[in-house]
């Protein structure tokens, strides 16, 4: 049994657990091969191996349904369900989606890709199956790291709304992209150790006993006055939620997994099977730092060096740094991150033992991490939330109800704003723009270099006003001069790049670059456009804005976020005020969810480049 | 000790049991006359009496923080602070908020409105506590129904953030406004039950045994292999998030209540107080039907009628029952609601034999509720999801990612859309349009009166192309005339009302009325207007509009959303890309939060009304 040769699950299930072993190391090459090549999520997917082998082994899939949450582990379960050949475009633009993806095969029964949402939406599927009285079975796999999301627990206390079986699988290594935190990540670790142990001494002491006592205990169990399971499963936090608790089992012993789902397919019960596994199993560096082999960009098998390493340092290790001067210097000033202190850059600020204690990490829980922000801020303190664009949607209420309604002096950071490339549609920034412009009190803020950036990033730890939301997309730096001063903005008011006529070109946060890329193009066409970089997207310094706009013919803004709703509607709002308009071209990302592919490359296909930008802007002058 | 003598918490604390128990008699008669003058929220208040006395009482209020989780409790935490002379005002325009405000008392540290929010922003002023070294107490107060929202699950998770005593005071009455639901509820009954009891059955037990045997029992216990906790103390979900269960306690005994806080407040623990209470205490009708006088307009005291009985339908109330005549044709419909069967009109397919099965309340989990609906429509359901418009927007990740990028035909009825009236600026639904418009594959419609109602919500239910979000205000219904046959309306068209000259009306719903009155006006002066109901918010239909204004030179929209991002900036977006557009105004809520007042009382003050809109009209065309 090769890998090559499997085209549908029903290929390994007449397989002995030998040769299914065989299977997962040949599985485990495959995704060292490809994430070595492309790039990707590996420690997670090199874990869940024996896990995705076990489970389309016992169950029967399509059938029986299947949803990985989060999806960073499913590139096994991408194998065994006849996309090996697709493997290797994996993440690429027109390839195969890095997550389970409904639109790409039978075997994705639901996309996913934020964090917390396989046991709501398998039970969607379990009540589905209910009323059409099948009787296939629900399992939903999901992280340890992804139990710590509120929606989890919303869902697990609305599990009984199924009638029959229903599996949850907790695939537990300790972390979700950083090691797990809270009390939750804890209580799991107690239940891993204690298991049968337990059990085991609670047996003998049963034994050990004279008769008429150990009757007399076991009449307090059945009289309810004692919970037996309470005394020998350690489980009782999932039991108290109507989840009967299975485990644990050890992720890697595929002879063990298979019986023990054998098993639980059978069983009539809401489950929750508690299955230990390695992050990185199988490569060794990748099991000594998970963290850093979360995700890769493409590397060497042999030593794990990057094959292109970035030279410019990001915008993320930017804000990081920034932040930890300015953090030093201001003690009221907290970061908070939702279980991605080093993707979004606050890594550093709790490795200084000055800003350490100052640095919250309270797993992925965007609406918590707002909330407890806008508590902080009450008292006087500074919180910087730290969370991706596309994750901040998460707390869309808690921004609105919690901080502006109140004008809390909260600052938000919205790393990976606009596209953000092989993650695709399920992680592009696309919306933030218009989703924060809504929210009265907010000052919205997109740099366009990193200077900017910088003084942004100082302009809002100043502000005192209300909340300030900083967004910037997933790129590497243009410039090695970075100053070390900083100056405050003038909140609202846009900055001048260069003057020229009849043309008014307006760039958003890093697409000024696009925009000079396009006058350069036009240059050559004898127009000369006038440059802005907006600087802010709200408030607008409108009475400017209208003074520019009498003198230009055509204005195009250019953003990446949706045309809908962002910086492009508010000129379009102040526009539709004045009398005799300059005509408008609104620029952005289209109102439909971009698919994946480099950055750039998506960038050029949707016309936000020079040549892009510069053809739209020479059409409308025609 | 009389209740209006009472300037601040401080004149309580020297008071007996007994005069405490003669100011809770007071307060409740306070609360009820004013709910049956003005309305507001009864049970939940009349509940929470005894305990407000006893935190008041112990906490040193306030420098000891006192948060109240959603607010619907804290009527009798405002007359204790200050607030007797300005409590009959509440709910009103210019008068004091139905909801804990910071801007309206320094007793009110955190404004509420929106559920489970209390306990994260509790931790953020105990952290910042803990870094300013004082040595206040943080008291979060919140019910068992705010405890089903995830966010809560968050915050408990990670409640070890602070160093020092933090306290959560788990109101537990058995409802949220209906009925709790869940496993978690479920667990919450059976600590009311068994606590004592199973510790004096433990007592029993070990001493009735002979000793060898109880010392290794105990032996056990202290190895570890038996948890003694879990035997003898019911609370051990909570310790498994490592807080520290205390309960639980008569929830209406000052005495006992007041020595339980007096204990708690030297604790140096995270503890989470279990308080009994009983929703509408002291006023027997409430105590009876908690549901119905959950919130109430004004009554008779004496035997709980309506004052002014609403002669005409509500709109909640057409949605329910062409639903129910839907639902009844087509077994493929599934309602959902969280945690407002009835606020949102889904009791009555609870009530019919018929339907009672496809109807799903999940908790105060928005989030879920939309991700399980999602999971629904993968299998061919046709998922209804009535949420009020500023709850719904705790679900806006999950629009965006689980049903909106995954195009699953989810039906989304947003109530309370537009202006709320009493209940403020949390409850306001003022942003819906905005942050639906900027979703991809989303189909937005408003019905300008119940018959459009009753065809849009056929026209969602047959629509099978993505997901539909379909928003009306509270507002009882202008007409008898109520059709029986539904028919399906084109996606994105508008409704030509009539047609006149120069100035071109577009009414988003029930603003279509504010319209007409508009037109009755501009009529008198000699101007007719084309008046036509937009319908649909998205998508449009750009052709016919762009004809339309062509023939026009003032185009106005009006709408009860943010005029940031909404039905108007769509329209400004199709302006800005033709030649010699016609001026537009564009008519909504500002880009502001809005205070509360009578609904009609508030638009016309904000100028969406008849005089407000012809009146901006003719100053345009000067």
């Amino acid at each position: 049994m090769k890998l090559k040769d499997i085209n549908s699950p029903e290929d390994i299930r007449g397989a002995s657990v030998q040769e299914l072993e065989a299977l997962a190391a040949e599985i485990r090459i495959a995704i060292l091969q490809q994430v070595s090549m492309h790039g990707g999520h590996l420690s997670s997917n090199l874990g869940a191996v024996e896990l995705s082998i076990a489970l389309h082994y016992v169950y029967n899939t399509p059938d029986d349904i299947l949803i990985w949450d989060v999806g960073h582990q499913a590139y096994a379960h991408k194998l065994l369900t006849g996309r090996f050949e697709q493997f290797f475009t994996m993440r690429q633009r027109g390839g195969i989606s890095g997550f389970p993806k409904r639109s790409e095969s039978i075997y994705d029964p639901f996309g996913v890709g934020h964090a917390s949402t396989s046991i709501s939406a398998g039970l969607g599927f379990a009540v589905a199956r209910d009323f059409a009285q099948k009787d296939n079975q629900i399992v939903a796999v999901i992280g340890d790291g992804s139990m710590t999301g509120g929606m989890v627990f919303e869902a697990l206390n609305n599990s009984r709304q199924t009638k029959k079986n229903f599996t949850i699988v907790l695939n537990d290594n300790k972390m979700s992209i950083s090691p797990s935190v809270g009390a939750f990540s804890k209580y799991l670790s107690k239940l891993s150790v204690k298991h049968n142990r337990s059990l085991e001494e609670f047996g003998k002491f049963l034994r050990s006993i004279p008769e008429h006592v150990s009757s007399k205990l076991k009449g307090l169990i059945e009289g309810g006055w004692l919970a037996f399971e309470n005394i020998v499963n350690p489980g009782q936090f999932f039991r108290d939620l109507n989840v009967r608790y299975l485990g644990p089992f050890d992720g890697h012993n595929l002879g063990e997994l298979i019986e023990a789902f054998k098993e639980i397919k059978e069983l009539p019960d809401i489950c929750l099977v508690h299955v230990l596994t390695q992050k990185g199993k199988g490569y060794e560096l990748a099991t000594k730092n998970p963290t850093r082999w979360h995700g890769s960009d493409p590397f060497h098998i042999e030593d794990g060096s990057i094959i292109m390493e970035k030279l410019q340092p990001t915008l993320t290790s930017i804000f990081g740094k920034t932040l930890l001067t300015l953090a030093k210097q201001n003690k009221k000033i907290i970061g908070i991150s939702a279980a991605m202190l080093d993707g979004c850059g606050l890594g550093i600020l709790k490795e200084d033992p000055e800003t350490a204690d100052r640095v919250f990490d309270v797993g992925i829980a965007e609406e918590h991490a707002v909330t407890f922000a806008a508590g902080l801020a009450c008292e006087g303190f500074t919180p910087i939330v730290a969370i991706y664009s596309s994750f901040m949607q998460r707390s869309y209420d808690q921004i609105i109800h919690d901080v502006a309604l109140q004008n809390l002096p909260v600052v938000f950071i919205l790393d990976r704003a606009g596209l953000v490339g092989s993650d695709g549609p399920t992680h592009h920034g696309a919306f933030d723009l218009s989703y924060l412009r809504t929210i009265p009190n907010m000052v919205i803020m997109a740099p366009s270099d990193e200077n900017e950036m910088r003084n942004m990033i100082y302009t809002a730890t100043q502000y005192k006003k209300g909340p300030v939301a900083l967004r910037y997309p997933k790129a590497v730096t243009f410039t090695n001069d970075i100053r070390t001063e900083f100056s405050e903005l003038p909140v609202g008011k846009f900055r001048a790049v260069c003057e020229g006529s009849k043309v008014l070109l307006i760039g958003v946060g890093f697409m000024l670059a696009k925009c000079l890329d396009a006058a350069g193009v036009l240059e050559k066409k004898g127009i000369k456009p006038t440059i802005i970089d907006a600087r802010f997207v709200k408030p607008l310094d409108i009475e400017s804005y209208k003074e520019l706009f009498k003198k230009h013919s055509l204005v195009a803004t250019v953003e990446d976020n949706t045309i809908t709703g962002g910086f492009g509607s508010a000129i379009a709002e102040i526009l539709a005020e004045i009398k005799n308009p300059p005509r408008l071209l609104r620029l952005g990302l289209p109102d439909a969810f971009v698919e994946q592919g480099e950055i750039e490359e998506l960038r050029e296909s949707l016309g936000l480049c020079g040549n892009g930008i510069s053809s739209k802007i020479l059409e409308a002058l025609k």
